[in-house]
């Protein structure tokens, strides 16, 4: 399988060290207004180097679209986004040719292929997820475009957690921290493992506001399922809540269930799913990041020919991959959720009727 | 999408209320041993009204096979089962016809399709889940067959956690249980709340042993996404983790990476999957359910004139769904894992040249 | 993959002599009235056993719903269709238990898999294909609710073609004649090849006519495409042709173009597509049957140990499959229209925004 | 749908007149090492300008692989390849920017999209099918190192038919001949036409050998099914024949039928595939193209606003439009053979042994 979504499709391509990396994004209905600039913005925000608080690696990551849209406007094509590869410094990795970086992809790649691009994590590195933030901009795009809103930030570095939520201050945060009063202390956190060689894991928060009752298709593509899967599937996810999430487990029915009034719901210990549909209200998502796997302390490891063997890192590495990983979070949820707005729309001979008419000739 | 699965698919029918459930099962290699009796066995071990921790309803749950298996043997042809519903009470329901029981599918389901078969949940109830485990018994059949076993468990009721897993003692708890040291104080909880007209919540533990390494596809079947995504789509669950989960993201990462020797891996925070792909590492994945939401107290709720409606349920419930639940958890695991089997097959030329020869005629 | 259909999905299962054959209808919009009659007569059409131009094998063909319907209304959720096997005499086989009859699956049947159910062609029996035309019935009723029609007939058998076309007295032939002048001898041909225990080959003829324009998804799922392929996994087809066909290939460009004027098309060359995608004109479709395999002739073949054998067929067969075939080709174009209607919702933002409104809150 | 194949899939990107086209594939296994200059090579086949019989346009059809590729050698990821669109006059298509050309995919891209990229056929375009052409390559190096060859030729020009098929011929040939003897003949119909500014149908002939038996997925993904699928989905295709084709409805099953001896097949009228599985005999296959609707001569249309209008044609165009096809038939016939090389690994127990060890840690 080479996509992500059933209608609006994804195939990305590409590694770090390649010539270049990119998605294809297909489904995206004709007449939608492409905003270049608001792609390149939304793949900034993915970009290491600008922040201490991320690696320092330099990408320009400019994003070319090359089909799909005319006089900036889709026309129902599939939408081919590319980003050429700059500044990816091969020789930082060749000391680590045959050694498998603890916590990384390396063994499990070179067990399953038999071979293995050593560059800099290829197929599984991060930089492969700048195209998914690509894609993601397009979905946002629609999304927009019937109110819908995806929006993220930190919720936790360290275990420190946030305690309110403000979408707003997270989007000018260094760290998109989205509690002011818990922020200095985060990023004192990724400071002190930065400066001690290590990492620190985090937790990030997506919510999607705004969505039509609806979006779903059970049994098999259930919008917490599907949304679930794209979220674990970023690298370094170990764990995805929906609204009270682990928490549900430790309440009882009387405490956990939303009762309605003839305004709608009461609470939304949900998350805003019920069924695998959502209710309409706001679907509260966290996503966890284990730390940064590349350390600069010394590990040991094995090598391809199953010895022990020493590892030192060298290269520029983010020491929280939350961070930047917020955006991918973000990204991943603006693509199912884009996906689920195009397969709703055949749920009903009702909805069939506003587009068909019934004439016969 | 009607299906589950690449290779390994299932797709399920049936509803609570209609005439039968089942699921076809297709994919299957041929010339595996189908033994009927470890399929009846598995979808038994779902089964209410066998303990008093869960619904008192009796169903039968006899499986039958239509097709694809000859003298015992899978022929290669789509697998068909079928499970006859027997005993369900339709006048149950009469008295919430138009009412949207809380933090059920009630609501969505009928905001989405316009229409709502209000007998017992219809398609999103529970019963629809005998089928997949049916169907989860023929992959856990595939994969005994390489030596791969997938053990579950409840680790959690109420919040009362195991402080170790003995999964061959949960085989004979009469909730699932994993340590039989909280055994009672978890079966106290749940008659506790039954006896409140209540229902708890609880956490499934499933362990994937012996896999071998290199299954998952990344980067859009990526092990931990599929996992990830076929449980949190079972009804009622609301968070997923894998290996460290949560905790990942509160240390550091000398402290979550995996080094490794020559004899292997040293620890397994990652739980078994790295890069999307499984290490050979036992696969540690935690199921959070939230409570049932059938409760006995009275509710508030909305009918489908959106007017403010008062509910009381009748019928026979669950007071805690983790625990059938487990069962339905390691059978979506067993599909998820049986798939990645077949799809692991053509990574290498290696493995082709294993199968096709080379010669030219 | 299991199962025909992106949207409009239909896996099928059963075997000739297994318990039952199905299918299970998947994406069918919620509030279409669902007339079992309407199936039943259907799936009757394809019976055997009622004229003696076919095989005289009786089977009742009882369709039953077991989901997805309520109240004679789809619900949004999988219909799942059961037929019972009766009549299946497995005796008739006994002899060819080792052997490959020739030109039937037998041969490539026990090659691939290794192992081969005997009885009747198991899998690879046209009997199957009853399932394939009861969810067809479904397709026709939801098509029919948007005035779209899909007609179908025998052109022509034993290289005896029809010079008109009536799809209205096809309906009543017991050939499904699309021309009463050349019937006779159609029928005559039939006969003969019958009296000689041997068999013949023809052609149906599919029409769809008052399709919308736009059906079809460029470049991997175009509407010609997707018929070609439904049509030509048929068992026996060994020819499509769409529109001029073959003799499009003959024609120069000034004499194939369909020129057009202020009323639309002057002429249909195109067969009603064009780009792959419907230009709303009539779709016309040749499918070409090979005769039965089985025939009474004594035939040289191979058995399962590689040796000569000779084969002397037992049973009831068809003396012209293209006569039944007719239904099934009828019912695969009626999923591929209907797969192509859901679709085709969302190539636009002008259709999403009859669906959706664009407030925020 | 974005894609080409289950496991072996292929997504395409690009128009005539956007940035560049290009193709993603992927399931490639590791380990293939991949020529360049082949891939190369069979793009070029397909390249214009090149001969008399073929349009004079000039495009360098350059491809660069931008991942999946390390020294040479399939890494497992997907592979992408880019051509960069060069020399397309844009003002060659000014002067029929609303109007629609007839029997291009103009009107029905309008009407589904509404909005046409007016620039030489977008994304319908001849062009795009230089990345399948590439696509196709790969495929064809994984084939060949199972001995799988795809050989192609054209058949007939303007109804001028070959007699004998020489495919070491055909590849010398200008217009890819498959017979010497009516090669002159096929060359002045093309010629002659192109001086009425008109154009001619052909049919292209593809033949796939030493393919192993079993390949093929009934029900839904048949092998037969699969190639009239890819193969009518080819701009321009109006009828696949396989085997016996057409022909076969005219025969009599004493006639039909290939009977086996201890040696194997007599005869081949099924074309290689029984039951949609391949028989290890050759497969043999027919496309038959339209003539190139892009005419000089003056032809009617109607513009977007729906009235009457002349259209002249300028520009560069095939006036035989087989030609080139072949290639692209060629490919797709590869692409299709290589997923069923993958998928058809899992048909047996037997085959899953190779690859898996049975034993238990």
């Amino acid at each position: 399988m080479n996509h992500f979504g059933v209608k609006f499709c994804v195939t990305t391509f590409g590694e770090s060290h390649g010539g270049a990396i990119g998605c294809i994004v297909d489904g995206v209905p004709a007449g939608l207004e492409i905003d270049e600039k608001y792609i390149q913005n939304e793949t900034d925000k993915r970009k290491p180097g600008t922040t201490k608080f991320a690696t320092q690696r330099k990408e320009s990551d400019k994003v070319r679209i090359l089909s799909g849209v005319f006089n900036g406007v889709s026309t129902g094509a599939p939408i081919a986004l590319v980003i050429f590869n700059e500044n990816q410094k091969s020789g930082d990795y060749e000391n680590i040719k045959s050694l498998f970086r603890p916590s990384h992809a390396d063994f499990t790649y070179f067990k399953k292929y038999g071979i293995r691009d050593y560059r800099g994590g290829g197929r599984s590195s991060a930089r492969e997820t700048a195209a998914r933030v690509a894609a993601g901009a397009i979905a946002k795009i629609l999304l927009e475009k019937f109110g819908i809103e995806i929006k993220s930030g930190i919720f936790a570095v360290a275990g420190i957690e946030a305690k309110n939520l403000d979408f707003e201050y997270a989007k000018t945060s260094e760290i998109f921290a989205l509690d002011k009063t818990v922020e200095k202390a985060q990023k004192e956190a990724v400071l002190k493992a930065k400066e001690d060689g290590d990492s620190v894991g985090g937790c990030v928060f997506v919510k999607i506001s705004n969505a039509p009752i609806g979006l779903g298709e059970p049994l098999y593509n259930k919008l917490d399922g599907a949304l679930a899967g794209a979220l674990m599937g970023i690298n370094g996810v170990k764990a995805v809540e929906i609204g009270e999430g682990v928490n549900a487990s430790r309440l009882r029915g009387s405490q956990n269930n939303d009762q309605m009034d003839k305004n709608g719901f009461m609470s939304n210990h949900a998350g805003g799913i019920l069924g695998g549909i959502s209710t309409g209200e706001d679907m509260d998502l966290k996503i966890y990041f284990k730390p940064t796997p590349s350390i600069f302390l010394e590990q040991q490891t094995q090598n391809e020919q199953n010895e022990s063997a020493k590892f030192n890192l060298k290269g520029r590495h983010d020491p929280c991959i939350a961070i930047r990983g917020s955006i991918v979070a973000n990204a991943m949820a603006s693509l199912v959720v884009a996906d689920m707005l195009l397969l709703n729309t055949t749920c009903t001979i009702e909805n069939l009727k506003k587009i068909y008419k019934q004439e016969r000739k």
